[in-house]
């Protein structure tokens, strides 16, 4: 019998979860509630890709290195970041009782990362160079029962739709923030948003506002990426700071947020994050380079009242809500064009 | 002018925090909105005392050590470690615009950790021999606006106040949690305190009880701490379980809580928890061995719709919430008098 959340495939070590496991089984034949894709395209992780490359260096052996672990661990999950990726491809079999409405020939972008999605290459990664995280590849990977997959859209542009995919989970957990402290206030909270210009910061940015955000403040590390966001109408106040520095960022963002969310995907920003908020506000971290303890001891040595949220990357609807906003918020969208589709998410 | 956040006692390098400070300025005169402390006793964070008697070895190497850090950088934070402890003391002298309410006279214990407190040591810790983290000690030490203390109370051992005061923070999240999903829901929810046996963990238990949980779940490694939890009253449901194997936790919960509780002080219980946890439900991590990435790629591999909290050890007014358990619930008093005051939290 298979399991929805992919324990079966497990093979080393038994009994833990895909995620944890160190190998998996990618054979490509589906179970009862399986989903097989042909894979087109791997999109590996922003941390994990500048791992590869600081250890490996040049692209043929950032290249071999991806090989290596998808054939050692049967899955693309980097040992020393523990992180993963997504998937593009296409349907190929689906199992009879496979609940994710999914039908063969369906173009898909996975939503649940690589580290728990069994994966087998079959062309050596011939047709990648190993300079960027976007990955050509011939191969097969495999859905559970409890798998995550978005349907391409139609209308819009490959990657671009891939790009917003990744981070989509951002702008659904922001507005579903924003929503619930505007409810509790009884008036639109104040936004801040650490990194507002990148991909996930400005989706954030987008999505606190349609969730009826008052002021909203986006906090960049430079003039040009303060100009682009200008550019795109995305915040009302637009602010240059070191997030690491905690002084320069509370200086910066001034009078607190009810809501600040984190997109910076660097090390340090926790005690800027925790002085930029208000006392009974929120901060939701959506970087994955947070350290669980910088938050709490700083918080705590703060004797900030804060509420502090782990950035779920799955909340229901994420996929529509991230490409709808794409779709009608030209700023947005205007923002993830002029970055090179493969760039990373700052 | 003082800062609230203590940022003018900061000497070294200038405008960073007092903890990510390499020297403070211990003097012992209070500014406007401070409060100075003659310290009786420190309390060494477990795991700086065990790396100073690693590499110092012998009693007096190890005090030779500590006074050595307390001279060089004006607080006590151990340089490898990072970590600190708390301290205890009588009030000296109170500055006019302090907003703590403390009085000249007032025995208190410092919940700030001793990483960002401006500690001078004036009896060349001549009455410790090295041996222990409990460090006799004569000397001051200066709270800021921000600082949180709480005085001692007269009715309960310093050895158990001390105990309660180093956890307090669990409880008075737990309580506030408990009693919003108690408001959204609409009924009283269920409750799983991972760890339900330890000093975190029974205070939980007893806090959500108190919120208004419904039924109680006390989730415990071995059979003796399931005694011991059962024999305190504490929980409905007593269930035994590592929780760190993600299966069995979700199988000995059986129906998943609506409010998780993780006070399990060690890696890897990110998985179990949410898995335990039902759709729209909220899982609170105190474990200090939690791990970000564990928890956010978990939750979305698992495409589990659940809130994730970091634990604030701030909560205003949690300390005497705490203490107040200790008298009324002779279930929990009993449980930590069952422990050895200095044991450390499991």
């Amino acid at each position: 019998m298979t399991s929805p959340y992919g324990l079966h495939r497990v093979r080393e070590p038994e009994g833990v979860l895909p995620q944890q496991a160190w190998r998996l089984d990618p054979d490509p034949t589906p179970g009862a509630d399986e989903v097989v894709v042909d894979v087109e395209r791997l999109n590996l992780d922003a941390a994990s890709f500048r791992q590869l490359r600081e250890e490996h260096g040049d692209g043929a052996a950032v290249r071999a290195a991806v090989l290596g672990i998808v054939a050692e661990r049967g899955k693309m999950q980097n040992p020393v970041t523990g992180s993963g990726g997504m998937l593009l491809g296409t349907v190929r079999a689906v199992g009879p009782d496979s609940p994710l409405g999914l039908a063969v020939g369906d173009r898909i972008a996975t939503l649940v990362s690589l580290t728990l999605t069994p994966l087998r290459i079959t062309d050596g990664l011939a047709n990648w160079d190993g300079t960027s995280e976007q990955v050509p590849c011939a191969g097969t990977a495999v859905l559970f029962g409890r798998s995550i997959a978005a349907k391409l859209p139609g209308d819009l542009p490959d990657g671009l739709a891939l790009s917003v995919l990744d981070v989509c989970g951002a702008p659904a957990l922001t507005a579903r923030v924003v929503r619930r402290k505007h409810a509790e206030l009884g008036r639109a909270p104040r936004v801040c948003v650490l990194g507002g210009g990148g991909k996930s910061g400005s989706l954030s940015l987008a999505a606190a506002r349609r969730a009826g955000a008052g002021e909203l403040v986006a906090l960049v590390p430079f003039q040009r990426e303060a100009d682009a966001v200008r550019e795109a109408g995305l915040a009302d106040e637009i602010v240059i700071a070191d997030a690491r520095n905690p002084v320069e960022v509370a200086n910066a963002v001034g009078k607190q947020a009810d809501v600040t969310v984190v997109c910076v995907d660097v090390p340090g920003c926790e005690h800027g994050a925790v002085l930029a908020t208000a006392d009974g506000g929120t901060v939701i971290f959506f970087s994955m380079a947070t350290s669980f303890a910088a938050a709490a001891l700083g918080a705590e040595g703060l004797a900030a009242d804060v509420e502090m949220l782990v950035g779920n990357g799955f909340v229901p609807g994420h996929a529509d809500y991230a490409l709808d906003l794409v779709r009608t918020e030209a700023g947005v969208r205007a923002l993830f064009e002029a970055r090179e589709p493969a760039a990373a998410d700052s």
